[in-house]
């Protein structure tokens, strides 16, 4: 591979993060191209053979909402075929009951809920008021820990909303607060709009840690609509947060930008930690090389930076 | 224009800083397309128009090193004819004595030359040893500071190197402080193949500042090749530093880089600043237009998250 950074830590930020990849379910959800079931194994076992962990592996949607993960069965059949045990560790989203009993009956480890930190967000994406939403997502998260899984709870647009513009902080926090009172293991606090700048994170999980929620049980999820995913999350390490989420090689895009930029790519934060010196257990060599083929496999060319610097080496080293 | 950041400013960052506009030079000169001096001129006219200062107009180097910026004279003649006296205002880049002089019989007030902060791009881009390149600026900066002109010095190199990895630290401020040694007014410290990382950034700037630099005399200037720009510059912000190098639209690349991305754009900086209250003086809907507008002229979509994001709307508002 090409050139590494130099390392040059920084006081006071963490030692060690953790990744939690997202390509696989959020990253695919917002692909165009219909993906084989196979292809999707195939990169979920990649991404986990680099280090990546946790990989979510998929939702447990209805197909009418996201026909791209229509396929989740038949994914964690080839999953458990695949990897054995370790497909029961992979988290899947589960937006309701249904979802839940799909999960459950297959005996996974972790699920994630979807939830809003906006009144016209929870309208439309979940069909739901903002209030609603918590009565909907209770028996999700109580019988999901009844079954010794482990809940994470999504807070989307939590820095900005197409519809409502700037969200207040106090928002947020109320939401995030309700879904941890409901059982919920981790937050992850999305800028699903990517319109956040670095003050703002810092505000936001300040006022996370004020109203005494532990840091540890924060994560950051960041998209690149006007590039400050990598800013925005060095604003988060100084803020002590440990968890970012991140979609290998950019997968993904928010369907309310115009922008091609979507997620996070997991490259450029790992570019960023690796400079730091920052421990995160991932082999950046390996998922620019998982990038590079499954560009190859969709036929689109990655918006990771890192990708696109490396990544013509590493196919070549990896062919 | 679309949504615009929330305003939440962080504290002991600066309250102000000045960007440093080098599309029409930085930019356009690493630009394959052939660019008419007329083009030119207007770009510089609407950035200027966008509140942008200083804007770095182009170069009087040999056409046979850099075509691009081969109307250099007649872009000049434009510039005055259009906008007067405010022409003499716009920095040039001057290679050596041959370009100065033809600074100077313009009556220019400002400007700047290239150094590097290794041997092997020194030889390779100056055609002069690390050692000799400071020989070779002398007169330049003597004569530009005797005719009353301010002086630039760009130090390129400061992160990495193509061929030679990691550069010391300690080399690129020898390097900073022989060019400030000889009458430079300020520095532009360039990630020129884009590798560096947040920590590199604050352990540089101090490093100045230890050795007596004052750090209003230092610029930023970041690639994003690697996605770490706009990092780097909240890195930079926190360490004090004031002045930001950054291209409209994100003009130009590296070519040492396989990446379509080059300098910082603009306008993802201002997004930024504008979330951290960060004053800079400059429109940001006017920057967008403008690269939307040259977007269009040169046939290539601008790499800038920003003018992806609001590039439509901002071009059907102008419309």
């Amino acid at each position: 591979m090409g050139p590494l950074p130099a390392v040059v830590p920084v006081e006071g930020l963490p030692s060690r993060v953790t990744i939690y990849e997202v390509g696989p379910r959020d990253g695919l959800q917002n692909e165009k191209t219909a993906i084989p079931t196979a292809t999707k194994a195939e990169l979920i076992a990649r991404l986990l053979d680099a280090g990546l962990s946790p990989v979510e592996a998929t939702s447990f949607v209805h197909p009418r909402w996201v026909p791209q993960l229509a396929d989740a069965a038949d994914l964690e059949t080839l999953l458990a075929e695949r990897l054995g045990d370790v497909a029961r560790d992979l988290p899947v989203l589960v937006p309701n009951e249904r979802g839940l009993d799909r999960a459950l009956d297959l005996g996974l480890a972790h699920v994630a809920v979807f939830g809003s930190a906006t009144e016209t967000f929870a309208q439309r994406n979940l069909n739901r008021s903002y209030d609603e939403q918590f009565a909907m997502f209770e028996p999700v998260v109580t019988r999901a820990k009844d079954a010794g899984a482990t809940v994470r709870a999504y807070v989307s647009m939590c820095f900005g909303d197409p519809w409502e513009g700037r969200v207040p902080i106090e928002q947020v926090v109320t939401a995030g607060r309700r879904l941890l009172d409901l059982g919920a293991d981790q937050l992850s606090l999305g800028d699903t709009i990517g319109v956040g700048t670095a003050g703002h994170v810092t505000a936001l999980v300040a006022a996370f840690v004020e109203a005494g929620v532990d840091v540890d049980r924060l994560a950051l999820h960041f998209h690149d609509t006007y590039g400050q995913a990598l800013a925005n999350t060095l604003a988060g390490l100084h803020a002590g947060v440990t968890t970012y989420d991140a979609s290998a090689g950019g997968l993904g895009g928010c369907p309310y930008a115009q922008s091609a930029t979507g997620n996070l790519a997991t490259e450029d934060l790992l570019w960023m930690l690796d400079g730091l010196g920052i421990e995160h257990g991932v082999d950046l060599a390996k998922v620019v090389a998982t990038s590079v083929w499954l560009s190859g496999e969709i036929g689109k060319e990655s918006p990771s930076a890192v990708v696109r610097a490396l990544g013509a080496g590493t196919a070549a080293a990896g062919a």
